[in-house]
Order: structure tokens, then C-alpha cells, then sequence
């Protein structure tokens, strides 16, 4: 029994075998066209003939998918720790949507969630070189989290202030229907995607939102140089050595003694 | 008295004793609630049931807000400074508007100048991650001012020519209606926002709207490139010594030994 | 024979000989008029009138190019490697839109794909300030190509899920009438093209597509941030000898003697 | 008569003395009230009442920039080469076109090119922190000359071949009307800037502009990473020494022998 349970750890959870390696490139087969089915309902046309076929397709798929789930609790030794993973959470929200489509309609189409899992996926196959590169993007973002979360806390500050002025100087006659569609239309201007759903129609309206602009414009600096000079900020250059006489730590990499107490680090 | 008054300084405006951050975690959330009874107030469907509830709401709120100042005047050892700075002023522009709205109907919206007050509340919550991030945003923004400063005066004289060039070309019947809407125009095109409001109708308006497209694609690289330089600027870690023995140099901060020979820096 | 050959090849495939100068030269002339004319054929006002004689030109054009990409094949050593080289596939391109056009109503626009070659033509006439300049931004292109690649993997994942959701949120009375049509919108706010060809009406859909916006606003620092650093890596032009009297390094690459001592460099 | 001479030089030319400065900043002021002229005779609610008013200033303002035009070629001993300097080219369209009116109904709006001339102003009045700022992106524009041409020069390429393919796709009906025309949506949509004048209605035109978006998108980022790594480049460490010997020139800063021929250099 337990080497079973080995055999099926080692084809699920890992990549190393053939067998694991074929489960794999199958889940990723398995997960493009539950989405491509998903999108395919969706579209009227498709739909009008189609609507049974595609369900029983999906009900399959969502099956196959259960029942990996399942395994993946059997199999592995510490189930509440997958269950609580992120990837463990994952899998349980790639399959539930279609059963609560029973209760709600439509909520079924929530599967895409299943897209998710493609990182781990790939991740998986060993795409080192992609994985790293995945993985220096991920570390520049998370050093600049701060930095990130202070500009997007001080932009909603603007944004609500810009969008109530404008509610006051536009009013609802020209679209500005309260001052939360007011926000959404500066959100809309701040970060140029500009719809054009609703626009400033009197002189001081436009000559406000041009200056709201002309600051989005200069704005969108900040965010692209926070990422950028994470991404440029070397790779540690200090080495791991730690002083044998006094314990302490972040040496040069030419360091021959520590710069405490003077003795000679181990090569 | 002056017990009591040394005691509400610290509450006020100090955070850290018990009391004086319960008095900061109090105001954070009566600023929250205060801008969203605003925004509840400023839709329709919303206001048409409760609006003398919201009303009575907010005249509690600058109640809170009104003695809050005052007592800050009274507190404070030199009232005159604490009005006329930064702080001072949005405490004081934070209340106003409910007066007003006695006097001009709907601008006691602009209570919403109460979101900037949230800057201070982080700063006295020692969020100090958070808090040191700002300020180095802050300081790349400020050394690139000049920068800024320039590149903004250049980009008004262009949209103040292309504004007016397009208004001879494409005329009021396209929607260039004078050249104060075609300077609009330009700026939303310039800065990639692109309404679509006003949109060139003509072959020549909207080949010169091509060039101005590209020219804004270009010239977003330069707030672009000034703010990250900036941020990229290295706070210099390394000191200037240089080991008396064997004349190594670049040794860090807090180096009390030469890295190379161990033989002990000049302090 | 084989010298007509020898002369035909330093004509079409190189530009260091007058003749062959002349030939490229003349060649990026008849691709502009190429892709002008067949500009010129679909505006309406135009074609009205000119139709025969603008069909006329370019079936000469195509007569032109067809001989020349015969003559290349003749002439070249290795026809099938030059058939199959990036250049050889763009120049049949250029050539079989105007033969299709015979079944194939319209197709013959394809020719525009000529606008490629111009690409070839300033490689031979050693623009080479131009070519160094577009080599450097190739190499940084390239270099960045796997997190390129992480990157825009990442954005269709999220952009299929944030277009289910607003599908779902939004549904087919506000435009939003299939999944996939909801993901286009997705990429066109994200990217901040922003059309408003489709935009949400509800108060949800507006939230929820405040945070794409603000999403995208943010993540637009990635690729920028990227290019940005590959662009930076130093090439360096520094060698790295050592003067042999007094050991100094850091030379130029073109330094003869030392700069420190003029002791003569080894070559 | 050569003192006076001398004596309006300094005040037209140079801002040294008193007199210079007041010259300066009285024409910065007629300059920007010359512009407000233009733009309010354009705006028909205020051009109604008051043209007659706002034609007689803008022939007084001509006047002055006239005498002043007329005086600095006077004034200066190589009249020939102000003429054709880009300061003399820009007074002389700053005069032109309120006489071009006379013959062209509505060429005198395009005095707006006066506001060019604030950058002399700027330049004469000594900012000189703003100067060095202005240097310093002019620098990094210039250095990038090359790689934004090549970058340009590509992109028109990529535009021209996805307006064509997006017109066979899209067709007439769908707004696209003619070649030249889909390459207009091409740059608005590549620029990110997105009207919505015209937007794809097909399932594949909304697929292939999709590519388009996250294309621009990506190549956002090359500009900006030209122009931050050229902004980033440290002001060039060589020094202006030439070899006395050799007259070879670029030394290092802490060269103290010629690289080239090993002589001393002049310290």
C-alpha cells in the first residue's frame, strides 16, 4: 500500500519520472481546455447548439480534477498543510465553482480560477530559466512592496479629493452622477486608460482634468522607477562567512580578516 | 492645569503612550467614516432616504473635528506656527467646509480634504517601513523637481502650438471648438489618456494627431528616466578610510579592523 | 559567365561598389512607392478614378521584385539556405500578394510586408551608427526575453480572470457579451488603450475595474523596468592588462603605454 | 551712435544690467499676454463682443515684436547669421503670421510660436538650476538620438503592416476605411492612447488588436530604457588634456603619461 502511495506522490507532486512528467503535461492539456470551454458557453452563437456537450464536458473535466484533489490529500503526509497552501487552495477553487453552479447559475464559468495552476505547472516541467527569471521579477516587486503600497495609498488619497472636486465642478448633468463615479472617472484619467465614458464638458472641468493628466503623466514615473531600481540593485555582493572570534557576519567577498575584532576568516 | 495639558499634548499629538495611539487609531477611523458618508451622500438613490440622518452625522463628525483643532491651538506651545503649517492647514481646511455649506450648498463635499489628515495619523503610528519608503520617494521626487519643472514648461509650449495648429486644421466643426479645447485635446493626447471625445476627423488632423501620439510615446520615457536616476542615486555605504598598513580602501561603515590585513583603522 | 555573376552578386547583395549602392538606393525608393500606392488604392475617393493605372504600377513593382528574387537565387551560392533565411522568406512575401490577388480579392495589400526590407536596405548601406544603435537595443530585447516571456504569461492568466469576473459582474446588457469579449476588454484597460467601446456601468463593475486600472498602471513598471536594466549592463571597454613596471590597471583599450609610468603595455 | 549701440545691445541681447532684466521680463509678460489674446479671440461666447478690442492689442503686440526684430538685426554685428540662428528664425515666425492674416483668414493664431521664445527668456534670466536641468535632458535626448530613430523607424514599420492587416480583417463597414486610416488606429492603439474613434467589431480584429495592446505595452518600455540609461550615464570622466607629443586626446582623469606614446603629460 505504501509504495502505491510513493508511486502516486512521485507522478503527482513530482516531475522527475516519466510517468510524473506525463500527468503533468497532461494537467496542462486538461486545464487549457476546461477554459477554452468555459469561454466557448459564453459566446451566444456557440452556446445555442452546443449548451449540453459542453456541459457534459465540463462536468467530466471538473470530475477528473476532483479526484486529483482528493489524491493529492490521500497521498501526501501533512494534508492540512496542502490544504492551506496556496496551491492547495488553488485546487480546491478550481473545482468547486462548477458544483455551486448547481445552486447559482452561472458562477460555474469561475473555473478559469484553474489558470492559476498553469505557474505550478510549469514550475513543475522545470523551465529553470523561466523559473528564475520568474523568480528575480518576483523578488524586485516584493522589495519594492512598500515603496509600491505608500505611492498607490497617496494616488487614492488624490483620487478621492480630484474626483470630488470635479463632482462639484462638472455635477451630474455632464456624467459626473456622484462622487464615486467621480473617482472611477479620475482613476479612468490618473492612470490614462481614459474611456472617454465620461468626459469634462465645461472649461474649468477640462482645464482641472488637464492638470490631472499632466500629474498621471508624471506619476507613472514613480512605480517604473521603484521596480526599475529594485531590478537593477545588485545581487548581494557579501559573502556568508561569519568571524570565528566574534561572530559577526556581512563580509566583502575580498575579505581576509573580519572588520570587528581583526582575525583571519576561514578561506 | 498645566498637568493636564502637558497629558492631552501626548494624546493629541504624541503616539506613544497607550492612550495617544487609541486617540490616533480613533481619528483614522472617524476620517474613513466622515468621507464615506460624503460619498453615500453625493448618490442619489442613496441620499434620497437618508439624508438628514447623513446630515446630522456630519455635523457630529466636524463637531468632533472643530473642538479637536481648537484644542490643538490651546495645547500647543506656539499656536501661531502649528495653524500656519502644513498639518495646521488641512486641520483647519478639514472643518470649514461643513460652515460653508450654510452658505454655499454642496461644498461641504469638500470635507474630503480629511484623506490628506491620513498622512499624519501613519507617521505618528510609526509605521516606520512605510514611513522610510515615503521619504525616499519623497526625496528622488524633490531632487528631480528642476528636472520635472523643465520638461513640464516643454511639454506646455508644445500642446499650447499643437493645440493651435489643430484648431486651424480641423475647425469648430470637428469639435476643436476654440483653442483653449484644442490645448484640452492635445494634453489628452499627449498623455496617452485619450478620451476620444474630441478625436481629429480629417486626413491632415489625424496624421498630425499621429505624430503627436508618437511624440507622447517617446517623451513619457523622460519623467520616466529623471525619477528613476534619481531613485538609483546610491546612498554611499562605504566610508573613505584607508587602512595605515596596507593602504586598502572601501571598507564598510562600521569597520573597526582593515578587511585585508587586520591591522585596526584610525577611527 | 561566371564574371557577370561575380558582378550581379556585388550589385544585389552588397553596397560597397557605386552600381550596387545605386541598386539599394533605388530599391528603398520603389518600396515606398510600393506600400504608397497601395495606400493610395484603398481610399475610396482615390481608387475612384485611378484604379488601372495604380494596378498597372504595381504589377510592374511585383515584375521588378519577382526578377529580383530570381536573380538572388541564381546568383547566390547557397540558393536553398538563402530561400530559407529570414531575409529570402521576407522577399517571397513581398512578391506573392499581388500573384494571390488573382484568386484572392484584397490580399494583394499583403504587399506592405515590403516595408520589411527596409530593414535589409539600411544593414547594406552601413548606416552604421543606426545599425550599432539597433543592435544594442536588439541584445537588450533579447536578453530580456525570458522574463519578457515570465511576464506577459503572467498577464494572460490574470487578464482571463479578471474578464470572467466583469463578465459575471457585468454581464451581456453592458456590453460585456461573452468571455471572450470581456478578456479584450480586459487588455484594453489594462494596457490603458482604454476605447470605451466597452465600458462597466455598474457600481461593482466600475470598483472592480478601478483596481485593473490601478493594477495596470502598476505593473507597466515591469517591462519597463527590465528593458531598462539590460539596457544599463555595462559592455565593457576596459581590457584588462596590467602594466608590467608598476602594475597599474584600467586601461583603455587602445592604450599603448601605461598611463601611470609610460612603461610600453605588452600587446 | 556706437554707445547707444553698444547700450541696446546689452539690453536686447544680454540680461546683465538692470535695464536688460526689465527688457527681459517685459517681454516675457507681453509674450504670454499675446498668447491669452489668441486664445480668447477664439472662443466664440468672448470673441462676439470684444474682436475689434482684441485686434487692435494683437497689431500693437506685432508692432513691438517688430521694432524688437528689426532692432536686433540692427543691433548685432553678424545680422546674416542671427537671421538664420534658431532664435532668429523663431522672432521672425513670431512676427509673420498676424501679417499673413491680411491675405489668410486665421493664420494669426499661429503666433503662439512666441511661446518658444520663453525658453530665451528663460535662458537670459540666469535659472541657472533650471538651465543645467534643461542641459542635462537635451544631453540624454541627444545621446539617445540614434536608438529612439531606430526605435521610431521600427514601429512605423510595425504600424504600416498592422494597419493593412487590420483593414483586411476589419473592413470599411467597422470604420476602418481605408489603409491610411487603420494605420492611424494602429498608432492610437500602439500608443496606448485609445479614442475609440474606431475600435475592432470583429471576434479576429478584437483578437489581433488585443496582440497590438500588449505589444505597445511591452515596447513602452524601450524608449524609457533609453532614455534612463543615457540620463544615468555618469558625465564623462575624461579629461581635455592633448599629449604634447602626439596630440592624442581622451585620457583618463588620473592619467600622468600618454597612453599612446609614453610622453609626460602637462599636469
Amino acid at each position: 500500500m505504501n509504495k502505491i502511495k510513493q508511486k502516486l506522490y512521485e507522478i503527482i507532486f513530482e516531475a522527475d519520472t516519466p510517468a510524473g512528467k506525463l500527468f503533468d503535461v497532461v494537467l496542462l492539456i486538461v486545464i487549457l481546455v476546461s477554459v477554452v470551454l468555459v469561454m466557448l458557453e459564453s459566446v451566444p452563437s456557440i452556446a445555442a447548439n452546443n449548451l449540453p456537450t459542453l456541459h457534459k464536458l465540463e462536468w467530466i473535466i471538473t470530475g477528473i480534477f476532483t479526484v486529483e484533489y482528493v489524491l493529492r490529500i490521500l497521498i501526501t503526509k501533512k494534508p492540512v498543510r496542502y490544504i492551506f497552501s496556496f496551491y492547495g487552495i488553488i485546487d480546491f477553487l478550481s473545482v468547486i465553482p462548477t458544483y455551486l453552479s448547481l445552486i447559482f447559475v452561472g458562477s460555474h464559468s469561475l473555473v478559469v480560477i484553474r489558470m492559476l495552476r498553469l505557474i505550478r505547472v510549469f514550475r513543475i516541467l522545470k523551465l529553470t530559466r523561466y523559473t528564475s527569471a520568474g523568480q528575480s521579477l518576483r523578488r524586485a516587486l516584493w522589495a519594492s512592496r512598500e515603496k509600491i503600497s505608500v505611492f498607490i495609498f497617496l494616488v487614492l488619497i488624490l483620487v478621492v479629493i480630484i474626483g470630488t472636486i470635479m463632482y462639484l465642478v462638472e455635477g451630474e448633468t455632464h456624467g459626473f452622477k456622484s462622487i464615486p463615479t467621480s473617482i472611477y472617472w479620475a482613476i479612468v484619467t490618473l492612470t490614462t486608460v481614459g474611456y472617454g465614458d465620461i468626459s469634462p464638458a465645461t472649461a474649468l472641468g477640462q482645464f482641472l482634468a488637464s492638470i490631472v493628466m499632466i500629474l498621471g503623466y508624471a506619476i507613472i514615473a514613480v512605480p517604473t522607477g521603484i521596480v526599475t531600481s529594485e531590478l537593477m540593485k545588485p545581487t548581494s555582493k557579501k559573502n556568508t562567512q561569519v568571524c570565528p572570534n566574534c561572530m559577526c557576519e556581512t563580509h566583502d567577498d575580498d575579505a581576509i580578516f573580519c572588520k570587528k575584532c581583526g582575525t583571519e576568516l576561514n578561506p
